[in-house]
C-alpha cells in the first residue's frame, strides 16, 4: 500500500473538509514533534475544530508548556490521526502503537518517511517539521496566532540549533523571520532553549572535552559518557541535547563520534556526526543503524572499547579508499 | 555641527551622485564592520564606482578573506570618506585617525553613535550594520551579488551570534534569508564562524566549566582563568573570544564573573556579565571600570583572590538591597 501526497494547499483543504483531529508526536519527542504538534491543535481550534493531542509520556520540562492545554481528555473519540514530525511507525510514543495502524495523515520532513499513512504531505527539503505546519496553517487561515507562531518557533528553531545546522534554508529564516513577526517571543525562548545550561550540563561538557580521543590526525574525534559520568554530574537526558555534536565541533575534525554507555556494559548508543565526504549512514549501516548522510546512529551491544576498535577499522578503510590506498 | 540623516533610499542616491570613495572600518574591527565595507566594496564597483577599504592593521585571519582584494593601494587619493559600523571617531582604527576628521558618511546601527559625520545612514533597530548595508545596496542595484551575500551573511551572523542574541529581529531574519538566496554559502560559513572550536578552546572550556564557583544560591557564577591554565591549554586570545559569556550562561546565574590572571599575579582582568536586575556598570565602577547595564569590565591590580573577595562583598550588598535587608 503506498500513500497519497499531498500539497500545502491540499492538505489545508483536507483539514478544512475534515474534524475531530488526534495528534501523534514521535517517541523521545523533541522541540519540533512538540512545537509542531501544539501549535497544529492550537490553529485547528482557531480554525473552529476539535482537535487534542495524545499525551506523550516522554514530554521534559524543558517543552512542556509548548504543548499545554493540547493532550487529549480521557475517552476523546478522534476521526482522524495526524502524526507529525515521524518518519516510521516505530517511532510511535509509547502509548500510541494502537494508533499507528490507522494514520490518516503524516506531516514530516524526514526522507527516510516510509509512507506509512494513508495521505501524506511530506517536505524532504524542510529543515523542521514546523515550517511545513507553518505553511498548512497559513493555507487554513491565511494568518497564525501568536501562541502558535511561539510553538513553531520552538520547532523550527530547535530543529536547526537556532538557525545554525547544515539544514538551514533560505526558507527557513523566512518562516522564521514570519514567526518572530506574529508574535513569537524569539528572544526569551532563545534564551531558555539556546544560552541556558544546567550546571550538570556544564560538568558533563567538561568531562567530554577533557576526555576526547583524537586519531588520524585529528580528523577523527571520539568522546565517551559512561554510567559514572552520568551519576557524578548528576545529568539527565535533557542535558544530553545535542551532546554528539560536540566532538564534530573541533578543529579540523571530520568525524565526530560519541559513544554512550546504557543501562549496562554491553549496552551501548552510538552517534556518529560527520562532515565534507565521510558518510555517517555508511559507517551506522555497518552496525545495523543509519540515518542522514551527516548524521547517523545506532545502539549495539557491545562494551564502549569493543565498539571503539570496530569504528576505527570502519574509519580508517574509509580513509584509506578516499585517499586512494 | 550636526549631522544629516539620510534614508536608505537617500544614502543609495548619495552614492550613485559620486565616485572615488574609501571606506573605513572601526578598531579591533569584527566581522559586522568587515563584512559591511567588504560588501559595500564590492557592491559599489559592481555598480561602476571605484571603491577601496582602508587597510586595518588589527584584521584577524579568521575574516581577512572577506575583505581580500578591497584594501586600498598606496597612494589612492578618494573623494568621499565613509565609516560602516563605527560610532564615534575614537573608535578610528590606528592608522585611520587623519581620515576622522572629514567623513563625508556615516553608515551606522548604535544608538550610541556621535553623529560625527556630514552625513548619517544611521538605523538603531537594526542588530547589525551589514542590514543596512544590504538595503542600499538593492536600493542602489536592485540586486546583489554572491560575493556581497557572503560578507554581509558575517556581518549580519556574527553580530548575532547567528541570530541568538536578543539583539536579533523579524527584520535580520528576513535580510538573512534573502542573503542566502542570493548565494551566500551560509552552511560553510556557519560551520566556520560558530561551530568550530579549536582544541585549546575545548581544553579551557573544559578548565573553566570544571572551576565554576558559585555564590549566593547559584546566583553568582565565578569563572577564572590563570596564567597556568592558559600555558596548559595553549590558548590564545582569539580562542577566548567570547568566554565571559560561559558562567552567566548556567541556569539560575544572574552575575557572571570571568577573572583573569594577566601579565603578572597582581594584574587582574575581570568581566562582568549579568540579567535582570544586576548592574554590571554599577559593580565595575567600584575599581574604576565600566561598561553597560549588562555588561562590563574593568582591570586592576589584585590577586584574583583578592579580587573575588572584594567583588563578593559588592554582589553581597548588592543583593541584600534588592532584598530590602
Amino acid at each position: 500500500m503506498g500513500t497519497t501526497m499531498l500539497t500545502i494547499a491540499e492538505t489545508a483543504a483536507w483539514f478544512k473538509e475534515r474534524d475531530n483531529f488526534l495528534v501523534l508526536t514521535h517517541r523521545r519527542p523533541d522541540g519540533d514533534t512538540l512545537g509542531s504538534a501544539g501549535a497544529l491543535v492550537q490553529g485547528l481550534r482557531e480554525a473552529g475544530k476539535t482537535a487534542h493531542a495524545l499525551y506523550n509520556p516522554e514530554t521534559t520540562p524543558r517543552y512542556a508548556r509548548f504543548v499545554e492545554g493540547c493532550w487529549a481528555p480521557d475517552g476523546y473519540i478522534s476521526e482522524h490521526i495526524v502524526t507529525v514530525d515521524t518518519a516510521s511507525c516505530s517511532l510511535s510514543p509509547l502509548n500510541g502503537e494502537e494508533y499507528f495502524n490507522a494514520v490518516s495523515l503524516c506531516i514530516d520532513h524526514h526522507p527516510s518517511n516510509t509512507h506509512y499513512a494513508e495521505q501524506s504531505c511530506l517536505k524532504v527539503d524542510a529543515a523542521s517539521c514546523g515550517e511545513i505546519v507553518y505553511k498548512i496553517l497559513m493555507a487554513l487561515s491565511d494568518g497564525i496566532s501568536a501562541k502558535s507562531a511561539e510553538r513553531l518557533y520552538v520547532a523550527v528553531s530547535t530543529d536547526t540549533g537556532c538557525f545554525l545546522f547544515g539544514n538551514t534554508t533560505a526558507d527557513t529564516l523566512r518562516v522564521a523571520s514570519l514567526l518572530v513577526e506574529a508574535g513569537a517571543p524569539h528572544r526569551q525562548l532563545n534564551k531558555l532553549l539556546f544560552r541556558t545550561k544546567t550546571r550538570s550540563r556544564t560538568i558533563i561538557e567538561s568531562m567530554i572535552y577533557s576526555g576526547l580521543e583524537f586519531y588520524f590526525d585529528g580528523a577523527v574525534a571520539i568522546s565517551t559518557i559512561t554510567r559514572a559520568m552520568m551519576e557524578s554530574s548528576n545529568a539527565n537526558e535533557d542535558d544530553l541535547d545535542d551532546i554528539a555534536s560536540l566532538p564534530g565541533s573541533v578543529e579540523g575534525v571530520i568525524a565526530g563520534i560519541t559513544l554512550r554507555e546504557m543501562a549496562s556494559a554491553r549496552d551501548c548508543k552510538v552517534s556518529v556526526r560527520t562532515s565534507q565526504s565521510v558518510d555517517a549512514h555508511a559507517i551506522s549501516s555497518h552496525f545495523g543503524g543509519g540515518g542522514h548522510k551527516f548524521a547517523s546512529g545506532f545502539t549495539v551491544e557491545k562494551t564502549l572499547a569493543e565498539v571503539k576498535e570496530e569504528l576505527l577499522e570502519i574509519l580508517g578503510a574509509c580513509f584509506a579508499a578516499q585517499n586512494g590506498n
